[in-house]
């Protein structure tokens, strides 16, 4: 199989690698972080959620962050919006790009948001009506792909039932999340072979968290079957709320490493990014969850 | 590409793992690492090392680590034997399989220990004719097999040259080192195309260190080419004397998690590995650097 020669990367890492932190990170922080990743080549930088603030405090500022920050041209930030009033916001602040989520997994959609799959798929017909209409771009995640919380493996006819009901809503990419982390390549492998069945592989994101060391590996092997974009999160940004204290979203810098030795073409340049996630880190306290961010520091 | 069906697992965290640790390791700490790991199913547990204690002061007690370990049927303990003095000390403690080892890095071999490649390996032949005599197994290693931390790239041809010399001295498998962590999927599949030519792919272990995150990724794509032997260190220990503060080798939990996804058969009991690993890390204070260590530790 041969690999892309190009990859687009997804830096999530200003929304799903912060919102689940506990303190408050300073708006100024979080537009410098959306700068700094768009300085360093990233095509497209996760920048907020228009979730309820009760919810999510986190995101509370992220009109705010769309208002004040310097839009590079040919750069998409896009943002979360759960419902219509999410949408509307969203809308007020002038966002291009926003993106909808439903579970390849029942137990977790009913645990999480009390609702089956579909129900909530159907909830999002309205964003993606309004989404058409203004020619607004929608992304769709799925979450679960490989296994849940709650109900241990997840079927691959089940991922795939979701991601195509999501790409004939009419998202332009499906990201396929391992939310929970317990992918292994294998498993992945047959995940997108039943996926990539139903929406082509063109459309097709994977969405790793690094929980059981296994994202890379698992972004591999994506990409030998024809994957060739790529979510990740500067400096590991995020967390795992089913297992408090494990790693978050695969590291951005470490997926670029990667790709840059296997010679497929990102545009992102890896000082900057490196740069990027230490400023990110210092602001949050922590070192950066990034090997190639850890052993590029320590040759300094 | 079919994977291989069972992997053997050398656990090399009692000695690479080790080795570099600034404080000493109680003795008898180490003996109960050893026998945690051959309890947990590992096949082969690299216990010692037979250098001088000027150089490595941490390897000072293998003779005494030799001496005590309750050895179990099937299990293999090696000891690296860098002289004829080692190995005689190693063959006056019963080791019944000890290690030899050159580099793919001309520059690298002279810096570390001032001769050529050529230089090196001939100094094992009198090593390589006693354990033939005594029949000992020896087990050959090729240091930086992608990179090198003065010469950069390292040609697999190179790589080539020093497996097949140190296979026809009589090693029995020969690991393949990529000492300094810069490998990627793609230049390892080059390299071992290159060393395969020459030694049986069945004969070749891979061994990685995380450096820069690339270890699992790296396996998955060696297993891909037929590799079915896989060095690791419980707990991720180790670390990269080129850059203070970067990740170790690859943790075995890691290794053997990805593996049980895959369906591989390994014999490791995957909570014994991570108890073993846990132990250890609690003993030179530090938390385990093995993801799975992690996450599983923090859903109890």
């Amino acid at each position: 199989m041969a690999l892309p020669k190009k990859v687009k990367i997804v830096d999530v890492g200003p929304r799903d690698g912060l919102q689940n932190e506990k303190e408050i990170v300073p708006t100024k922080a979080k537009v410098e972080l959306i700068h700094r990743l768009a300085d360093a080549g990233l095509p497209v930088v996760e920048a907020g959620s228009f979730v309820s603030p009760k919810w999510v405090p986190q995101m509370g500022d992220s009109a705010e962050i769309m208002k004040t920050i310097t839009r590079k041209a040919g750069v998409s930030y896009p943002v979360l919006t759960p419902n219509m009033k999410g949408f509307e916001a969203a809308m007020a602040v002038n966002a291009q790009e926003v993106a909808i989520f439903g579970a390849a997994s029942e137990s977790f959609s009913q645990k999480n948001i009390n609702c089956s799959i579909a129900e909530s798929l159907a909830r999002f017909e309205p964003i993606m009506a309004a989404a058409k209409e203004k020619n607004i771009a929608v992304r769709g995640y799925v979450s679960c792909v490989v296994g849940c919380p709650y109900e241990g493996d997840i079927a691959p006819e089940k991922v795939a039932e979701v991601a195509a009901k999501l790409y004939e809503m009419g998202c332009y990419e499906i990201s396929l999340g391992d939310t929970v982390g317990v992918g292994t390549p294998g498993k992945v492998q047959d995940m997108l072979k039943a996926v990539s069945a139903v929406v082509p592989m063109e459309k097709l994101a994977v969405h790793f968290h690094d929980t059981y060391g296994q994202a890379l590996a698992n972004i591999y092997a994506a990409l030998e079957m024809g994957v060739s974009v790529v979510d990740s999160s500067v400096a590991g940004l995020g967390g795992c709320p089913y297992a408090k204290g494990a790693s978050g979203n695969v590291a951005t810098e470490d997926v670029v490493y990667m790709l840059n030795g296997l010679g497929i073409e990102t545009g992102v340049d890896l000082d900057k990014l490196c740069e990027a996630g230490r400023f990110i880190s210092h602001v949050i306290g922590r070192a950066p969850a990034s090997k190639v961010s850890l052993a590029l520091g320590a040759r300094c």
